[in-house]
């Protein structure tokens, strides 16, 4: 399902030895030595009624409203963000949603932008609407305030009874401000697993719900993931391509390269690049270490950066995620540029060719990891695929990659400037 | 209408060698020493008949169609998305358009994802089309063939002469495939004038046509960077904000801090920094030198790059894009967080500050850019400002702010592979 390909221009990666590294930390890794490790094997021991109850309100959403506003931020926001860009049309909203009878989704509470939740309100007001609020403690800053937003609009609308039966909740399973309040209102509710960090989450019900009430098959996800776990789980570097890419990631690093660009030529894995970005740069940017990620959208963005990469700092490598098989081609029978009939496909894979050759004519390291599909399936194996691959690349790095104490700075001081 | 604050950890700034640099670029600039500095006095000369035009073909635009289809990439593309995301709703298109009953704005020709183009086509048979073909030479890859794919639609939709009625092209006054196939074909044109830019062009109607037809003032934008183009007309480095701005980041990318992270707390500035992405990265990223360009939306971005920045890699600086009146706040009557009635944007400059404060302690370098306000005005003005930050900036770190080399060396593989 995934396939990858490297062009360095030397070709001394030390395999031997990424080999013996790589080893203990499998070991380290199955055992589950550290906290939060809980992801391992979460796809292959998901519980079968855990699904169907999320499938059975996923249902009783798209019977209730026209509309869910999904409350989230970090990991609670980027996995279904990225997960529905990907799979559903970035005409979702405007025009699908009504063609194919599901609920709008619209993401809140991942920033404060006044204008935002303005004309979001206004916007709701031609809906019937229903919330999903996710947050693990309930008192991260963003989600609590736009969640008091919206439990007041919800209850003037609806009132207090309706409005709860309108409001979903994920959050932990006993403690915490949500789950008080949840308990307290009756909100239909689901819980983030203990063992699982917010970037890692999004095969819980987390991501889960509203990637199903966006229409999503949820079980294919879940095989995907599943699948993978499987593939993935495998001592031997030469037999891994997970463990390959965690090992070149390092290597690079080593020798410079300290900025990492995902390079996508399929805008839909825009927020998957977003999702990236939170994965490996709060699980690796620590202690003054670790790649940093960027992202650029192809081939727009050869447009605005190529000049860069060409020609810049020479202190990066580039990833591309590309996608063998598009299910919606779209052929040309006139292209002037070629004189001749061509597919829309065809023609972005000879720009994602040209600008790698280019770019390796100047010695830029770059690896491309090819995903057989745009589907449920190859996202639930992408999300995995990643997650491990990063996990690895902490440990070769040396740092803890479930930790981020680096993000409790500012909300320190955000709690002393609010009172 | 823009303000400028820093705040460094070291104080040692050498402005007054900084400001016998300035005077002789200063001089430089004013003179249009270099090729493409037509930006220079563009918004102080720019015809009245022309802006006259360019709002009549915008009424026609908007008489004829519900939907635009802009094809153009790079500065093609950019500035005008920029502007429009800016200054319209993000439900635009899904919302706000049929509201105000003006057409919605898609872009196209700034990449080659055949499943956009095949959902757009199909989104866009239930509205009244036309194409706007912005290319000063007709011959980039991108927008040429999404062009190829628009006329046949067109025609086949409309016939010939309706479509050609309903075609308007941006492009070179006398060369090239698109200036001979509009003049053929009867299409109404614009010029993109030889002496600006692509990364430049935003002010010319290669950005004014579809940012009108938008609704939005384009007299008061051009007022605005006709207002930048005197204040910052000023050698007096003491008095320039502008050159500050510009002396301040060759300072810090001499000390290390070789990536720019433009940080934005209002979402709808979002392309905007993809514009500044292109306007720096494609002028300054030359010889291996230059600073590298990166944006973050606040306060999401916290929530997945926030680990990064507070401690990860010390090679950035961080340029914070800050908003001070927004016309339109959300007032909480019961912020839980903060136990007292609250507005959304005051917690959101608390989040700003706390953030500050807390990457100060680390002692990264932060630079704050204040505008007024969200307009069309202040837009205007911005814009004004930093192509000339830019190009100050690019004669300091010694590279010509005004050509691409780099991007030629892709565009000859495509010509190479594509025949």
């Amino acid at each position: 399902m995934m396939k990858l390909d490297y062009w360095l221009s030397d070709a001394n990666v030390p395999w031997q030895a990424y080999q013996s590294q790589l080893s203990t930390i499998h070991n380290k890794l199955k055992t589950k030595e550290d906290d939060y490790t809980g992801w391992m094997d979460w796809p292959l021991r998901i519980e079968q009624s855990l699904v169907q109850d999320i499938l059975a309100t996923a249902d009783d959403i798209r019977s209730k409203c026209t509309a869910l506003v999904v409350i989230g931020i970090g990991g609670s926001y980027l996995g279904a963000k990225a997960c529905i860009e990907l799979l559903q049309s970035p005409f979702y909203n405007e025009y699908y949603a009504g063609q194919q009878n599901r609920p709008r989704i619209y993401f809140a509470g991942h920033h404060l932008s006044s204008i935002y939740y303005e004309e979001l309100l206004d916007r709701l007001n031609s809906e019937e609407v229903c919330v999903c609020v996710i947050s693990k403690s309930g008192t991260t800053l963003e989600p609590s305030i736009v969640f008091d937003l919206f439990r007041s609009y919800m209850r003037e609308r609806y009132g207090i009874t309706e409005a709860a039966k309108r409001i979903y909740a994920i959050t932990d399973a006993e403690k915490g401000t949500l789950r008080a309040e949840a308990d307290e209102q009756g909100y239909k509710t689901f819980v983030v697993p203990d063992d699982i960090g917010g970037r890692y989450s999004v095969l819980t019900p987390v991501g889960l719900l509203p990637i199903a009430v966006a229409g999503i098959d949820i079980v294919s996800m879940l095989e995907g993931a599943a699948q993978a776990a499987k593939v993935y789980d495998n001592a031997d570097l030469a037999h891994n391509i997970c463990y390959q890419y965690g090992a070149l990631r390092h290597y690079l690093q080593e020798r410079g390269k300290v900025i990492e660009i995902f390079e996508v030529y399929e805008g839909r894995l825009r927020y998957f690049t977003e999702w990236l970005k939170q994965l490996f740069g709060e699980s690796e940017c620590k202690d003054g270490k670790g790649v940093i990620p960027m992202s650029l959208q192809m081939s727009t963005d050869l447009h605005s950066m190529g000049q860069f990469l060409q020609d810049g700092r020479q202190i990066f490598f580039e990833t591309v995620l590309t996608v063998s098989n598009i299910r919606k081609d779209v052929s040309l029978e006139n292209c002037r540029m070629s004189g001749k009939a061509a597919s829309m496909h065809m023609l972005n894979q000879i720009v994602e060719e040209s600008a790698r050759k280019a770019h390796l004519e100047n010695n830029t390291p770059n690896i491309r990891l090819t995903v057989s599909e745009l589907s449920a399936r190859a996202f639930g194996h992408m999300v995995y695929f990643f997650e491990k691959a990063c996990a690895v690349s902490c440990y070769l790095t040396g740092v803890q990659p479930f930790d981020q104490p680096g993000v409790e700075a500012y909300k320190c001081n955000i709690k002393a400037a609010i009172k």
